[in-house]
């Protein structure tokens, strides 16, 4: 069983990173800026933006947090995102989900300027994604993609199940996954709630890309020998061997399942940190207006 | 068997949008207008217009035929686009593909405005299909949800096998029979050129849609009993039945698979009749502004 190192390969692709806003200040130019609206004081998402501020910080961005009151009007916050879509010193941002419940969701997303949509959220971008014109991919999708590719796996006709069809996750990478690519190329399956015989469904695949939150969901009986297992769920459940008394675990039985595996992420160390080196990847992009 | 008849359904639905056109000139309005630009003289092409055109006539829409010769450049091209979006008498309109070598097709397509864009081919409405917000979806998949919802068909968990990827059928089609929706709720597998063991994934679904083009693709021993049928696949084959010498035939083995089936689409009289109805469908709501 060979581990899908996250942490490592982000590590290697910051350095990448590194450099190029090295080349970009040597040539006189500013460091790419990334900023990130945060409203109310949800604490995965504080713990969400910090870990992005954090690595805009490691790879020499300039990051910008705006914190807003969770009372703040739809209205209010669309002007902010007005002010950073009108910024030429923004180059990329994002509005961390989930909102409240007074606003709606799919009306912020659709206010970001496609061209600084570095969460490829914006209806545009997945539109393109979907019909192979280069744009911002989704983080999630686009650092499970690259960790593939890193690792040099051959997915050409492998069966993948991919569990979960949200659309920050199971969707995306259920139709990169389907693409006529080197990382793509794989009969995807999309498997959900109302999905039934998953077992079964999971017993055929060759690839396993399981985005549900729901720990140990995976188990040993569910998978054939020799899968390649990517992990994407992180959940809180309770521990004795920790001081805080809790710890993250995935969607995996990692213990039980992982000697089946040719190739497994682990959790935390996985799908976690490539998610956030894709983000300022897409802001690197943003910066040399790649997609403009 | 029962047969999924989509010449008898699409005949329903244009008297229903037939109706509607009535309900708009009694109320003082205008017609719907729908306008075609073709390029070329492809001969299926023409006869795909010239269906659309006819059936505009039929519903008591106005249509508009806009022919341009086969060397007109991307530019000129893109110019009567451009009329075609402010032309405030004109309230959808396609261009008929394929286009020839030396024009970009995705980007004429993206040069149409989105609140026209009938065919649902521009990335901002393919996304937004994807993510669940009203938008105009592409023809060939909106007939196929709709001859499906007709037959009042339970797709809630079933295991449903899309042949082709195509931005046009295979990957629409495939985003949206996994959605959380009545004709939806299905575990789609999106199957293609580099799938393998393709017989083996089409005996296990409960439904196949086939949009790969190829005559007599699906035989008997591919299929379960029971299953449900849609077939995509227009195929010009040989024929010594007819006067001209050809027939259309779908992807399906009719004759020896039909039995097996509890629905099938026939062809002709299946997707294609579906197809364009969706178009004046569509026709219907960009005039009603439904999604402005």
């Amino acid at each position: 069983m060979i581990l899908l190192n996250g942490k490592k390969t982000s590590d290697l692709i910051k350095e990448e990173i590194s450099q190029e806003v090295l080349d970009i200040i040597k040539n006189g130019d500013r460091p790419p800026h990334l900023a990130a609206i945060l409203v109310g004081d949800n604490p995965a998402s504080l713990t969400y933006v910090s870990a992005k501020v954090k690595a805009c910080d490691k790879v020499g961005f300039q990051s910008s947090l705006i914190k807003l009151h969770h009372d703040v009007s739809e209205e209010d916050l669309i002007s902010h995102v007005d002010n950073l879509n009108k910024n030429v010193d923004i180059d990329g941002f994002i509005v961390q989900l989930p909102l409240p419940n007074h606003i709606n969701e799919k009306k912020i997303l659709e206010k970001i300027s496609p061209h600084k949509d570095v969460d490829g959220f914006h209806p545009i971008n997945f539109g393109k994604m979907c019909l192979d014109i280069p744009c911002f991919i989704p983080a999630t999708p686009f650092g499970i993609v690259e960790l593939l590719r890193r690792y040099n796996l051959d997915l050409d006709g492998k069966n993948c199940v991919v569990l979960g069809r949200s659309h920050i996750v199971g969707t995306p990478i259920s139709i990169l996954l389907s693409k006529n690519k080197k990382i793509g190329n794989c009969t995807v399956t999309l498997a959900h709630s109302k999905t039934k015989n998953i077992k079964h469904i999971c017993n055929n695949a060759d690839i396993i890309i399981s985005a549900i939150g729901k720990p140990n969901f995976i188990t040993e009986d569910m998978v054939k020998d020799g899968v390649v297992i990517v992990d994407v769920g992180i959940n809180r459940v309770k521990s004795n061997k920790t001081k805080s008394g809790w710890k993250l675990v995935g969607d995996v039985d990692f213990e039980n399942v992982s000697n089946k595996c040719s190739y497994i992420t682990p959790v935390p160390g996985g799908v976690g940190p490539m998610t956030i080196v894709s983000l300022l990847k897409n802001t690197l992009l943003a910066k040399k207006n790649v997609f403009s």
